[in-house]
């Protein structure tokens, strides 16, 4: 392999002659083999992104020449509609506060950039990595900014899938309205209600997610480009701190702002903790959900089997004829994943110290992870589960009609004590709780019919009904 | 002692003669010796203040006589002052879904009417706990409402001593604005700032915890009350379920609402998530906070003894004269209680099933744990530490004086590389950045003289001053 | 109140004339109002034994005049017979490693031991915290030592309680040995299998933790006794380093040995970790039995109804009748109690700098709630869930009738595909499963018996076999 | 691309002609895109071990022809030496325990054993997947057994590199065992000892992690292999039953043996969690050492800088110069990530129900990460930091020349209380301690040279001393 010889300021390094990369990045390949993965391709976009506006602001600045300015847009334009995505080769999980990220895309753009003006990769007198590419720019703030501005660009692919999800359970609140259940609480026999009543609670919860992501990305719109090293903008032109921040709203569409308090915004990564601890909470929530619907279509006989699932593969190696309920299954997983993760971004975050946070690279890559496996199992989730979901209707119905909970519906008549003693007698005798009532002589067959009867339970009072019609 | 007999579903138990509470409340702690802890008083106070709300809700309505009813509320209003706690007796964490905590409020409230009546404890004819005092309630609406009254009422506290502590971080920013020091990334040297930047960075950090935490507070407002067991209302009249939540927001002051859907309302935990994690969050931040401070008032002699913290007592059993952050350090410490408590509230959300979580006692046994101890961890944080904390002026300028940083600032002028090597040269001989720039005619002395002040480092603009201004 | 003054290095106090605490741990109350929770009995007990030990071997070391050593004894011997108690009043919580804690137990055991000998409290002359109590002593070994000894003490009570419940399921797995029922995976029928094979099971998992923990505590023998401030054995006799360990060994009757290196003993608290990682699975085991308990146990009528739980409390405030799991439930609270704690546990082990780790207390605070929490919730579950469990058997055989799993035996015989083709169709016609074999002459009614034999399915081979026989 | 159609129980699917997997396999696929991450290669080479050493024990059990037997074991040993590797399409997290794996492994084995036997892929009359691939296995059985083995093979890796970093360490203590310097506790001045001691600790905690982790293996020697679907062991031989675990030890040279209690082998998760836990204390070591390098290394000229990293890239994108402790943060990050997936996997582990675990395949995803990326973090740990550290000899010496804490040492002549305002005189002053106590004629010059010799302090006895000279 030929190669050209690059310095820096621990010494020298063999570089692919080839290679956009250069010494630093070979440095970090060295440095770091941990993760055996790579940045997330929407990071290096980000990073690159970010790089393109600081190139635009500097040039109008006066500081940055406009060929070598035009050369670096020219390869950043290049990077982000995806060519030279295989020289970004440094490892996601690194020392140094991502530095390494940053010259590796600082030193892909200039040698991209020495090329496109006509030089030769590796010399540097050309288009400098540090001098030019990264000209008024920090790690310590171009790497902060890059992971929020991937974030905000994954957010809508989860955002979508949520609302998908919500959708399809609204339209299976709306399918199963009328199927009378039991419902159940601490796994007991509770109270009669409705299958759609269920559908639309578990929508009601996603749609409070949703809204609690999209709270916990506000904080994502704010950046600290400019702060450079330490939030005190060093070496930073005041032309350069007052426009980077607007032009690269501009150029990504996004209502980014700058941070009050650059050297706070510099230090802090409790914006990233908030958004993570969004994700946490929904996956909780996913996960209760999913542990319900695997509840519900327990079975096929000896389980409660209120709903079917749709049947997606063969449910065993061994046991012909089993399926189970697999898409469920990988979402209460993914949701253990991201409240892991939780974890690890919070200890990052905490790790923090005086002007910087060098733990960020960790932070990213977890909390990357988190979005993606969740937009991942939330549209599987929807596709190959819930959409294809039926009700058991008449089993549904059969465990209303055995069931002791409608002796609730007693108490206000008969008393808390003396609806007990009926259930307790039905239950044992198998004389249903309508027979002992009437053989009791406490309530007339015509009270009954009313008090007993299961579909007004569910429905309270006429507001409940008319938002079930609503739902209907 | 002298007993009375009190039955239940099980069987029944001898109740001493004098207790309010009767044989549910007896069964409860045979079953739940756990924590050793009773019941949060604030949530006793506001599981009483929700059975008040309810006894003139259901007075209003026609469903309970105004004698009964007074006599409840008029018991309430006992407890509520702080009367019989005593008698709740039960474990905070007990299985159940809150029933005990529920069932003791309603038989010590019973008890007490029964007195307040002119009746015998025991005697349930004159006013019985499930079918007087918990009606149109079920545990399953009536805890969850209860937690979260309980949460509403101890923010105050936590907010009150983060508004301090704001405040007294902004005036030792003012204090420390012109103290010149050198900031650091990754405990390396970086480039100068002022400790008055250090503390406002802390300031603005506290501010947006504050806002955080306001915002995760909205959603303890919606309440599941008049839902009863699953959701559905049943055993509730209209005038109640329309009225429940407006006289309980009238008898709190508080914005209560009532949960759009109900059967959410009742089953699902991520409200409570939500404040743990935004408690969670500030945790990360507090722990950032004082960690920087143990590391700037490290030393005296063999650390970097930037600030001195107030001497809170004698450091060391054996080591005279040694005095410790003994505050930072307990901070700290409560820290990583919030942060295992968010890990045990998120399990216990998770872990819902179909129509109720059963697993609310232990949440909110830590999430009050965590309100408590950080609002007692701020307090002593602001008092004892930060507001007597003093500058090591000299100390903090021999840094700025001594070090490479300030080669930064002449990238712009000479190059990274150049910069670097001059770095490297004056750290290892000992000569100053200046002199090596002035010999090897660089820069000339006037230049070198403004780009290398350091108060002009630390300032980047006329924005950034002028906010140092403000803050001054 | 009267009053006495006492001096540190701070200042001076004005202490209650009649404590036997002083200036240092009133200090500590200023400080740290936390937890509102003071130091575990039986943490106290461990320090004052600690000290008692101490004063033996200064003593015989020909440092300690044997009058005063008498005296200290005398005192040490008094609190961990319960006495003074009051006067240990410091926070739970508290910053400085301990060093609260330790002062606390000095100054009550000095002045204590002053009285003893005639003199006034306070007057430090006589015996003094510090030089005489603490003598040879640092926080810094005396601290993590007490939290061992504590671990130690804590451990027989859970332990105790893991064999009972141990016994308990095995009995359970004999009474129920015979009770055919049908296995689950997923959720979905699986394959048929005895219900005495699921408690042994769950027998078999809590002897596994036993060992477990047991493991875990060993390293809580290895004590850093002697090595003082930093490990280093720094103001220490060689006598006093020889014999500290031995003599608390004795005084104890536990093998403590002193660590071979002093200076990682003192630093670091992964033992502690092991500990709470050993709690943290059975936690993790307990739960996942206890939510088995609730899943057999759910109904009556809409669940699955293979067990009943004895009946201990009342279920609902509202529905009559409804009995709950509730001791299941109160131990999966208390699971994720312990596994947050392991978080915080975690994380103030991680926080350890240099020579010592300050967060001991929040450590020690949490791991001793694991531990006693637990204790406390396996208690109830042994003598108030498991020995009252009952099997409804006919139900449990009523499954492995009507289920397809049985059709997994046929495998061997038939092939998977085309046992699947008939588990499919007799889902969907009800006609029993050797009825369609036998319709399609794939297999004799003579070969059917024993393939499709239920309990010779839950047996696999004469081994299994062997062993259902020593159990039963 | 030509296709061929292949059935299964939903209905069927066009597989690539090529593909050597199958229809099952295709619909994993579709079900699950999740992590974007493959199996791992170890799993697939123990997955496909295990298949191997079912295939002899079934044909020596006269269950499966040789001629089939034949072409399974070689068609699993062409996998296990490498090929057809992408053949293994499914994600790593997956719903199902693990069946698609399972299933992935037994089609693509039996269409290889296919063309091996001479037939084309997808007639299965040929080879199964289920009856002679999977034959008397369940994925129940066979995907935790796969995991066991997986972590058996990843072990060394990691306990080389722990074993190498020991080594380091150890050879760190000898070289700096004359290194005098000051102890630190609370970061606060403590008392003198050697850098070497503190480089010995690290080596010894590193020991106990390895002797931690190599007993949490033990549990990964525990097989359910032949329990099939549940642990009853249907549908398997009793000379399968009793030779597959042997047979599998025999081929890979592990001391495997069958669990007592297959039911509990096949439900229970609990050994994993028990590994997952040894690894996260040895991260909390790790990061502990981590933390302390960076702040030992802290400067050049703002910091503690009593050590010197050696310098591994440039430290900064804007500051020349500047050389960060990359490797240090990169482990800690690592840290936090096994700790987070000890999380995941504690909750995973938590989530069994009845007789399966479904989440397995999460807890493997993130088990094999926390070995995966710990080793490497490891490895650079030992190569690129520790080797190469060097010691500021003269800014050890000199911090305890200026440091009060050799105060400490004249406690046992002239008690707490003198020494303590000595201490607090000299710092105030300026005059050193020495100077002071020979003013106030408290000790003569020559009790004091011995008494302030900084080397004797960091001695203790001679038992130190001789182990001292044993590490020298």
């Amino acid at each position: 392999m030929k190669t050209r010889t690059e310095f820096d300021s621990i010494g020298h390094l063999e570089v692919p002659k080839d290679a956009y990369y250069g010494v630093q990045t070979l440095r970090a390949m060295e440095n770091f083999q941990i993760s055996g993965r790579k940045l997330h391709p929407k990071f290096i976009e980000s990073l690159v992104t970010i790089k393109k506006a600081a190139a635009m602001t500097n040039c109008k600045a006066g500081h940055l020449d406009s060929q070598r300015a035009s050369a670096i847009i020219m390869a950043c334009d290049e990077i982000i509609s995806g060519k030279w995505r295989d020289q970004f080769i440094v490892d996601a999980i690194q020392g140094g506060a991502g530095t390494s990220a940053n010259m590796n895309a600082n030193e892909v753009i200039a040698n991209r950039a020495i090329e496109l003006l006509g030089g030769e990769r590796g010399d540097y007198s050309v288009v400098h990595p540090n001098d030019h590419v990264n000209m008024a720019q920090s790690t310590n703030d171009v790497i902060p900014s890059a992971g929020k501005l991937t974030v905000i660009r994954l957010f809508p692919v989860l955002l979508l899938q949520l609302g998908k999800l919500h959708q399809a359970l609204m339209d299976k609140a709306k399918e199963f309205d009328h199927v009378l259940k039991m419902g159940r609480t601490q796994l007991q026999d509770a109270v009669p209600m409705r299958l759609g009543q269920s559908f639309h609670a578990y929508a009601s919860v996603i749609d409070r997610d949703v809204r609690r992501l999209e709270k916990s990305r506000e904080e994502m719109y704010v950046l600290n480009m400019g702060g450079t090293a330490i939030g005190t903008a060093i070496n930073v032109s005041p032309e350069y701190l007052h426009h980077i921040v607007k032009n690269l709203a501009e150029l990504t569409g996004y209502p980014f702002r700058q941070a009050a308090d650059l050297i706070d915004a510099t230090q802090n990564l409790d914006g990233f903790v908030g958004v993570s601890s969004a994700l946490k909470t929904c996956a909780v929530n996913l996960s209760k959900i999913c542990n319900d619907l695997r509840l519900l279509s327990s079975g096929p006989r000896t389980g409660v089997h209120e709903i079917n699932l749709p049947p997606r593969q063969n449910g065993s190696s061994i046991m012909p004829g089993k399926v189970n309920p697999v898409i469920p299954e990988v979402v209460t997983q993914v949701a253990y994943l991201v409240i892991g993760n939780d974890t690890a971004i919070t200890m990052a975050a905490e790790a923090g110290q005086m002007e910087l946070n060098a733990f960020e690279p960790v932070l990213f890559y977890k909390l990357f992870e988190s979005l993606d496996t969740m937009a991942g199992a939330v549209k599987t989730l929807t596709e190959n589960c819930i959409m294809g979901i039926t009700a058991n209707e008449d089993e549904c119905r059969s465990y209303v009609e055995h069931s002791m909970g409608i002796c609730t519906a007693l108490c206000p008549y008969i008393g808390y004590k003396k609806a007990a003693e009926i259930a307790k007698m039905s239950l044992k005798t198998g004389v249903p709780v309508r027979d002992i009532v009437l053989r009791e002589n406490l309530l007339s067959a015509v009270e009954l019919k009313k008090i007993l009867d299961p579909m007004i339970m569910t429905e309270g009072t006429e507001e409940n009904e008319a938002e079930r019609h609503t739902v209907a």
